[in-house]
């Protein structure tokens, strides 16, 4: 893992490379398409949609929003999806259950669109275009570079969709990851005393919200931790009352944007109820309402959720290694779920 | 709590007398408006969402998701909600970020549906339509009766959209959940064993998903005691890792429909992992794959969910009373919640 964790500024230089020049394609596809975007994913491709979604959504004025796949897999169901379309993401290829889902999505009308790892696999047969990340054969089973590869795929989507995206932005980001594992900032402290907590909340708001997910569920599927991933607003929603000394919060923010004072001001809160808090990237005042804090990469907000998300895997890398645990090999999981 | 889950069956008759009659208000105005229904809600009202999202898709053909709230509050973006129908769902109707996002809908081209639980509010004076459910004043803080009685709105509004729904099975719903509540079913062991647990998983799939997370969340803010709800297929993409000795898995299912089987093979394969399995509802190969079940109500598949919740809710209840909790007064929260 930690190897693959190192090898993301290459993964994402290539990815781009290779994505940057299909978004004229993405963009004769979708002029095809203008109803909106419905993702089709799990897991962590799933988390990858969701800031899919916010970028589509913020940046481009159109609506997107991540389907489930069961209403065409359980329920067999049909769907109105004329002028539609639909983007699924698998890193294999190969999970049954998107290939089928996005079949019915060409029988129920969209347009079709497959990202993938895998220069061929059945989901790319099953599309009408499809964006291949350049993330390299991933070995250990936690997505890291590929979950990483697919946010810039996501990034290529919304520009083919017509987001106002400056991509010189989206350019410096591998430099910049290169820099920060470069500095390779000392995530030990956090994760000597994330090793004694029951439970771990993960939060994050808007485009950095997805993050918290998959950090969550990193540290679910690696360090068998019980993490909960939740936008901030919805851990006020109720999930905060389980905040306390066996139950710390890790608060993921950008340097800036719209979602900096309210991510500090959650860290605030979650400080009175005798919480741990632990910090990445934000502002001053995040800074001073967490117990530990670790700055974040010098990212515009849009792409913030690249820098957080290899932040949040050092530390799961650095947990599992002081839990005894091995990140590699995690019990329980295979690189393709075939679902029940 | 205990008192308002006991008066559901009278929350939902005197919800259902009210709304029945509005499923034509419903159909004329989405004739207005049929590109799709995006929800706007948050905490338990957005698990109530996300079951008339599967309603409204798997029986009505009709594209719907839940939309977030801070695309509009927290980014001030404008979304192309052209032809869409917007419903905003919040018991009090007071959540300003929700009154704020309805108007945003409203100008951004959307028609736009209120669902609360008072006559008069904010939310209901910015929609164009407002459906009140007829729970009654909630006093504990925990939404018990307001969030079936919202799940009863939502079969409002997916047959006002077009939903094939057998609306004589709605209505029996209340009569066999005051049968289920005469019988009271005995929690005790579960609530025991699930006292001494680090953490939960609760599942359900398709239709049942919600409720797996509305347990999940009302776990959460009543017991504090770490609880993930997820699909059983998000399950198995991850999650799972995290079943062990300390970590049970709760499986809520219906009686019949085609999620029966998966959640049996579900069940079967968390018990492999040493967990104990809990399992509400489903069929004879749940139980046997349990460690304690509980039968569940007699329910067809698409009212399960309101059986299903009520269930949960009785666990809840008595989990909090084990954990010497009041499950009336959950630290930090409130019947309102203002987001930051």
């Amino acid at each position: 893992m930690r190897l693959e964790i190192d090898e993301q500024p290459a993964a994402l230089r290539r990815t781009l490379a290779a994505l940057v020049p299909r978004i004229r394609d993405v963009r004769a596809l979708s002029n095809r398409a203008g109803r909106g975007i419905m993702f089709l994913a799990r897991g962590s491709s799933d988390n990858a949609a969701a800031y899919g979604s916010y970028l589509i959504q913020t940046r481009a004025g159109l609506l997107s929003s991540s389907g489930s796949p069961s209403i065409s897999t359980t329920y067999g169901a049909y769907v109105d999806l004329e002028g539609m379309l639909v983007v699924a993401l698998s890193q294999s290829g190969q999970t049954d259950e998107l290939v089928e889902s996005l079949r019915w999505a060409h029988r129920c009308g969209a347009h079709t669109l497959a990202i993938t790892n895998r220069d061929s696999s059945p989901l790319a047969e099953a599309a009408e275009l499809t964006l291949v990340t350049q993330a390299g054969s991933e070995l250990a089973v936690p997505a890291t570079k590929t979950f990483t590869s697919q946010l810039v795929a996501m990034a290529i989507i919304a520009a083919g969709v017509g987001a106002e995206l400056d991509l010189t932005e989206l350019a410096r980001v591998p430099d910049e990851i290169e820099r920060l594992l470069a500095i390779r900032p000392d995530f030990e402290p956090m994760a000597t005393s994330l090793a004694q907590a029951r439970a771990v909340i993960v939060t994050g708001r808007g485009l950095t919200a997805p993050v918290a997910l998959e950090v969550a569920l990193k540290v679910q599927e690696t360090c068998y931790l019980p993490a909960i991933g939740l936008s901030s607003a919805d851990l006020q929603h109720g999930p905060i009352a389980m905040l306390g000394e066996q139950v710390p919060l890790l608060v993921l923010a950008p340097n800036s944007g719209p979602t900096v004072a309210g991510l500090a001001q959650v860290a605030r809160l979650a400080g009175t109820t005798g919480a741990q808090v632990y910090g990445v990237g934000g502002n001053s005042e995040l800074v001073s309402a967490s117990t530990a804090s670790i700055v974040g990469a010098r990212l515009p907000e849009w792409v913030a959720p690249i820098g957080l998300t290899i932040q949040g895997q050092l530390l799961v890398e650095n947990l599992a290694q002081r839990l005894g645990l091995s990140p590699d090999r995690p019990r329980g999981l295979n690189k393709i779920t075939q679902t029940a």
